[in-house]
């Protein structure tokens, strides 16, 4: 966990290297997590992984390689013998084969599935078929299957021979023999019935299944949902295809916040870790969006010229257009947000619509006057502009703080319903249509109220 | 999942009900998940809730329960006898009461309290001690403990037993007889383990727990690095006082999230869904921030003032104000977003501060660079504002970009540092910051420039 203690690991780490103690090497390896392993060879230079790597026992060894960046596995399966590549694969779980040969040059799949033996192959192949967000693409085909006429002993025997193979054994689904899923049995149920009892008549028949196309995102919601450990995943047949297990679906709801955090502030979502990002990878992120909010933000200068007169009539009137800006902008934020996190866990839907409105229209009005009043004294009291100008402002601050949560609510909701990303519709392109309309009241008030 | 669905079944509930057939009911109830259930609920009239609770089987009672909010929660204790509360509470995981407790008024948690047998009772106190973010208050003590001189088949046999009572029998672990947390076993191990063999010599030893005391994010975030569906929890002596289930760890990194994104947004986090909390509740969670900020806000126009003259010289220069400042925002907040977010996921840390200012300083000049050339052309061809004001613009935009990244990347990091929350240092104070700079910045420039 700690990043300093693994600085201090890594230096131990290459102290023994160096000395060539290989087996206090291995033996101080392999008390490690796999995670923890990956983190220390992070820290350590890349030629001495190679020869680190083939210290660590089999399993932790295709454990570590698992939780390495794709960029080291490269390197390493560069470095591999073929034995020594097929002994690593044979030990992966498909479904992380999987995420490691998408990452992968062509050059180096051939090579991976060349040392996959046909079976793996053929589940790494079939895995790969489906699109990249959907429930296939995150699915393991390594679960445990019974059948209705199973006994529990049966079942008990089939789990012995499964289990080290299979990645969850929570729960063992029930299939018939054309693979079509007809239940599920938790391995709690297994211990607790006798021996001689019938998986068909024990089994649970409700069960709640995806199918391989739908959204990985909603998969997890409905894990989340049902504090589901595993959940299986169907063809459109529904016949049992894999399983998608919770540790993935946690990784999948982390980075949906991850990419909803990045569009909010107006970035193209990216799943690289920032410190392995390069400079030029960051700003091709980011520079569309501040390109286009620039040339947005034109327009409420182009506000600004056209009331240029009335500006140099009264040029108090200018100091304000700051807090005006700003204020409206940040009600309209905290409006949009709001609604846009709501709408990603599913809290809110369009069909709410007038509920968030009126909701946040109550909101607004109460932010507005608390706003105006303290605005007020202090136009009064400190900045002493006269009461016909303090009036303007004050009143232009309520209009916009209505308008800004009005609109901040509602864009999102109204771009869900179009099949738009909610999610861009906040901070920025809120404020940039907040700070147009805030001028135009401004001025607009300004007008009326001072006669420019 | 879909709400659509879930109206038209309460429609058809409503109307069996009506209809008095509670058998039909509880069928149509029975064959349907918890979470389902409550949802189903939470679409009918309160008054309607007693009686369809009642038809419910016990267990599927219990869960539904567990799933509904606090506010029926409360109402229906209101309406159970003891002997309907007693069952519930009975039926109950231990960290599923405490929720509950810990948001009932005082006279219904000690009638809850009173019904649940002493040892539950006792549980729940116990875990009521934990403060409110530690591991300790979202644990649950119900889990196996196995003993290091069982062998596989007492193992077995005590599972059999405690199984039913267990959240989680995925890993069993492995104490001595003064609770001493010695190792783990995975129930996949026992199963293919002999049944002599010693739980004590086929355990793995190198358990990772945390503390009672441990932050529940830090938990959840070593359970997702781990892959781990429980992770135990000891206390100060290494006494193992209960476990975390993965499905609360899933739902503290979903409550972070969003608790990060509110605090990006300037809103005092909440963890009550959006419909469900009144307007004024919300208005409580918005004014401080949007007050703070309007203040900091004036200072900007305080700037203005004091270049009032130099603003009534060349009025141009007004009109680029808003797209300088809120571009400098913009570029400010993809910096401040981005590093709050690896903070969270612990990918940067305060030690990597100058990788992190030298990478945003790359990257700030190569934005800075491409739109300062499109608004030269721009200010050039289009606004005709002749060489001079393009010049101030342009350079003014040029220094903004890099100031707001340099800013916006390093304030969360001292934030971190000083133990305060990097994510209040996201956009709105960034912006803000960044506005007041902004107009120093160009009516410096300006000044020396156009000589004002």
């Amino acid at each position: 966990m700690n990043k300093d203690i693994i600085i201090s690991q890594a230096e131990m780490v290459t102290r023994l290297l160096d000395e060539k103690q290989f087996t206090a090497l291995r033996a101080e390896l392999e008390r490690r997590n796999a995670a923890d392993v990956a983190a220390l060879f992070d820290e350590l230079p890349a030629e001495t992984l190679p020869l680190l790597f083939r210290l660590l026992p089999k399993e932790l060894a295709a454990d570590t390689f698992v939780e390495m960046d794709s960029d080291a596995q490269r390197l390493l399966i560069k470095g591999f013998s073929d034995s020594e590549l097929k002994e690593v694969v044979e030990e992966l779980y498909v479904d992380d084969a999987v995420d490691i040969v998408e990452e992968m040059p062509a050059n180096v799949v051939v090579r991976i599935l060349d040392q996959a033996d046909p079976d793996t192959r053929k589940m790494i192949n079939e895995i790969m078929r489906y699109p990249e967000d959907s429930a296939g693409s995150i699915m393991t085909t390594e679960f445990v299957a019974l059948r209705e006429n199973y006994s529990v002993e049966d079942a008990i025997k089939r789990l012995r021979r499964t289990a080290v193979e299979a990645e969850s054994i929570d729960v063992c689904y029930v299939i018939k023999p054309d693979r079509m899923l007809v239940g599920y049995i938790t391995i709690r149920t297994l211990i607790v019935s006798p021996a001689d009892a019938q998986i068909g008549k024990i089994m649970q028949s409700d069960v709640i299944s995806v199918s391989t196309g739908e959204d990985k995102e909603t998969v997890a919601q409905i894990m989340q949902k049902y504090n589901f450990s595993a959940i299986p995943v169907v063809d459109g047949d529904n016949r049992l295809a894999g399983i998608v297990t919770i540790d993935d679906a946690v990784d999948v709801l982390q980075d949906e916040a991850t990419e909803d955090i990045q569009k909010m502030a107006a970035i193209t979502p990216s799943d690289k870790p920032y410190l392995k990002t390069n400079a030029f990878a960051i700003y091709r992120h980011r520079i569309p969006w501040l390109m286009l909010l620039m040339v947005s933000a034109t327009f409420t200068g182009m506000i600004i010229t056209r009331f240029e007169n009335a500006l140099a009539a009264c040029v108090t009137l200018t100091a304000y257009i700051p807090m005006l800006m700003d204020t409206g902008g940040n009600s309209g934020s905290q409006a949009s947000v709001t609604v846009i996190r709501s709408l990603s866990l599913n809290e809110i839907r369009f069909r709410d619509i007038l509920q968030v409105v009126f909701k946040e229209f109550q909101v607004s009005i109460m932010c507005a006057v608390t706003l105006a009043v303290c605005n007020f004294a202090k136009l009064m009291l400190i900045d002493k502009v006269g009461l016909m100008v303090s009036t303007v402002v004050c009143l232009s601050l309520m209009v916009t703080v209505v308008i800004a949560k009005l609109i901040g609510c509602s864009l999102p909701m109204f771009a869900k319903k179009l099949g738009f990303d909610p999610a861009v519709m906040a901070s920025p392109f809120i404020t940039t249509l907040v700070d147009a309309l805030s001028l135009l009241v401004y001025f607009g008030i300004a007008s009326h109220v001072l006669q420019l």
